[in-house]
């Protein structure tokens, strides 16, 4: 199996290629985990969906694991930007939720197809789950930053963001066991409906 | 294996001494799948956590897979029972909602002991898999219908009750991502938790 080349000394025209090549190979190896599940996905079926043969895809990755962990590294590092976005463009609470809430939806749904890489963190190898799990644990706590000064100042319930927290990650990490991306819901409606009912839950005073 | 025996011609207090048992074993097995997930666990590792032989199960399954099915089939009728109490007990779609989110979330902490049921739908065979998501698919829908009532009542906001169901089953399964029976949560308070928030959710008006 030849070695992911280093792209240091490409050309930039060459790495923008390259660049979204790799984008098509996540979006194919997606695709396929969500209509065989990862386990039951090989290298061929990835490279059926772009109709290449398999040996073209380790160019860019040395096998399926590498890819599952690349699929997890740039959705993770996509709600972090959304996070960063948040906390740059609004100052309450609430419109920073709402803001992450909305665009990890968009994450679930566009950019991960509905595909269910949350369940699959297993299948990683110990050093990529560590890395996986730890920067979910950094953007679990950001969130709950956000809910606990919510609180003090007053603008949200008093909840534990602990489990605010978790019912949102919930909510939202539960859309790939049900979202189709050729299914009758809008993906861009979906996040505000999402963030609507999330946000709405944590900010209304008398719930009944 | 020795089939599982018919408990009709036994005495009543044989009778409820066998039901006892198998509620033990279904409690044991949670237990074991909770620790060391469906796959990974062994008819031993079940007999090991209630001090007894493997041999002795087979008195009450005849297989993993049926004691899998067993959890589920229990699970689902909690569930549902829950849900009947509900709509005779309640009149408004909020009172219903929040009975039916309490006593959902108290059977994910105490009777699964936070195991992951939900998420091992596809190691039951095809005959139970069937069962089980018809049995799903029915709780799903009379959700739903409670929610488009209150919709149509005006209590509740006009929010897609398919979407409102998915949230709320969303946050639910997902307790058994993060909950230990062991941890510090109450599980008393923890349904109290999540009914005030995806009740509030969607009886609060004026969302931001």
């Amino acid at each position: 199996m030849p070695p992911t080349e280093s792209t240091a000394t490409l050309s930039p025209h060459i790495r923008e290629k390259r660049r979204r090549r790799r984008v098509e190979i996540l979006h194919a190896a997606l695709r396929a985990f969500g209509e065989k599940g990862y386990h039951a996905t090989t290298l061929d079926h990835i490279a059926e969906q772009l109709g290449v043969r398999k040996t073209a895809l380790y160019h860019y990755f040395p096998d399926k694991e590498s890819i599952l962990y690349a699929c997890h590294h740039e959705s993770l590092a996509e709600v972090r930007r959304h996070l960063k976005e948040a906390q740059e463009q609004h100052t309450t609470a609430s419109d920073r939720l709402r803001h992450v809430i909305r665009e990890h939806v968009r994450v679930m749904t566009d950019t991960l197809q509905g595909s269910p890489l949350a369940f699959e963190v297993p299948a990683l190898s110990p050093e990529h789950q560590r890395k996986v799990v730890a920067a979910r644990d950094r953007y679990e706590r950001a969130l709950r930053s956000i809910i606990a000064e919510g609180v003090r100042d007053g603008e949200l319930r008093s909840v534990d963001p602990k489990v605010a927290v978790f019912v949102i990650l919930g909510a939202i990490n539960w859309i790939a066991r049900w979202y189709r991306p050729e299914g009758s819901f809008d993906a861009r409606e979906l996040g505000t409906e999402f963030a609507d009912y999330l946000v709405g839950g944590l900010t209304c005073r008398q719930p009944q």
